[in-house]
């Protein structure tokens, strides 16, 4: 399919490079700019600008921020002896929606995969080791996927952060809250079953 | 979800307003470009203004091009009495990619669609009216989506360009070549019926 015009092309073919669009649809996509007036262009390209120009990464846990420092780890009342690892900022939002977790963060910018080429030194790790060497913080909890390239990820992070004195945890793996247990999938469910608390009445 | 930057918001924001992209996928995409050196995204950008400034519309067919007027415009090979009207630069590339057809197109910029709020003043209807006027125009040919809305924007515009002299023709809907009849729905079938044609042996 022949593209009319090469800046419409090239524009298609940038698209294109965004995870998970392929060229139909950064064709379609560039049309759809394309018919936008000059203004809404301009204040859409803008926007993308400043995501690079006026945003931090957070000198302390990598999140993203509009400060050198993030909001979290700026935060007094939060609890800095609990680094919780995770891969993505997207990852920070979730929990913190969850308000169950009052400590910190650190975001590795993704996990282990050497599938996808991805060893550690592309990961922002020896940071977290220069963290976890304070004698402040107490636990470390890995919250990455519970995939195959989570796990060995952990299993990559125990060797390098476990010292005496430091706790380390990693969020349970179980059966969904609210699914059915016939639909959990053989893994989670013997995982579960391996790993089960003992039971407690809460009042 | 509160995400930790009014520029990461922002930019998300603005990707959404893509067709077809929610705000969690925006989200994830701001992300990857956020992620991206300072070159690339300058890269990505200047891709995306450049669409705007350097492209023109044609003055003749509204077709993209790098030009005022467009390469099939501009080539004196192509039979200028006939005109082809789709509704979106892609239907030019998917029609030009059979290479069935060697007239001139007409894009509309859609289709009558009171549902959307999209009547005819909306599309690129009077500029066809004007050309269809012109003696050398022989045939007009309608080649919008087989829907509801692209059979209303036949009715009228074939309201608004006939006269006599002037041939207009649809594409035939029917059955898609390589499929199979009984998996056709009942709507393009029975249309296939009525519009049957006289078999003819081709040799």
């Amino acid at each position: 399919m022949e593209i009319p015009s090469k800046y419409l092309e090239k524009a298609a073919e940038q698209i294109a490079t965004l995870p998970g669009i392929g060229k139909r649809t950064a064709l379609r996509l560039a049309l759809e700019l394309h018919r936008r007036n000059a203004d809404e262009l301009r204040v859409f390209v803008e926007a993308l600008v400043e995501l690079k120009t006026k945003t931090h990464v957070c000198a302390i846990c990598s999140n993203i921020s509009d400060d050198p420092k993030c909001s979290i780890c700026s935060d007094e009342k939060r609890n800095n002896s609990l680094i919780c690892v995770v891969e993505d900022v997207r990852d920070i939002m979730a929990i913190e929606n969850t308000r169950s977790y009052k400590g910190s963060y650190h975001v590795l910018g993704g996990v282990i995969s050497p599938m996808d080429g991805i060893g550690p030194s592309d990961l922002n790790i020896d940071r977290l080791v220069e963290r976890s060497l304070n004698p402040e913080i107490k636990e470390i909890i890995f919250a990455v996927s519970p995939t195959m390239e989570g796990d060995t990820t952990n299993f990559y992070l125990f060797k390098r952060v476990n010292r005496p004195g430091l706790l380390i945890t990693a969020l349970t793996r179980g059966v969904s809250v609210g699914s059915e247990l016939q639909f959990a999938d053989e893994l989670t469910l013997s995982r579960s079953m391996e790993q089960r608390q003992e039971f407690k009445l809460a009042f």
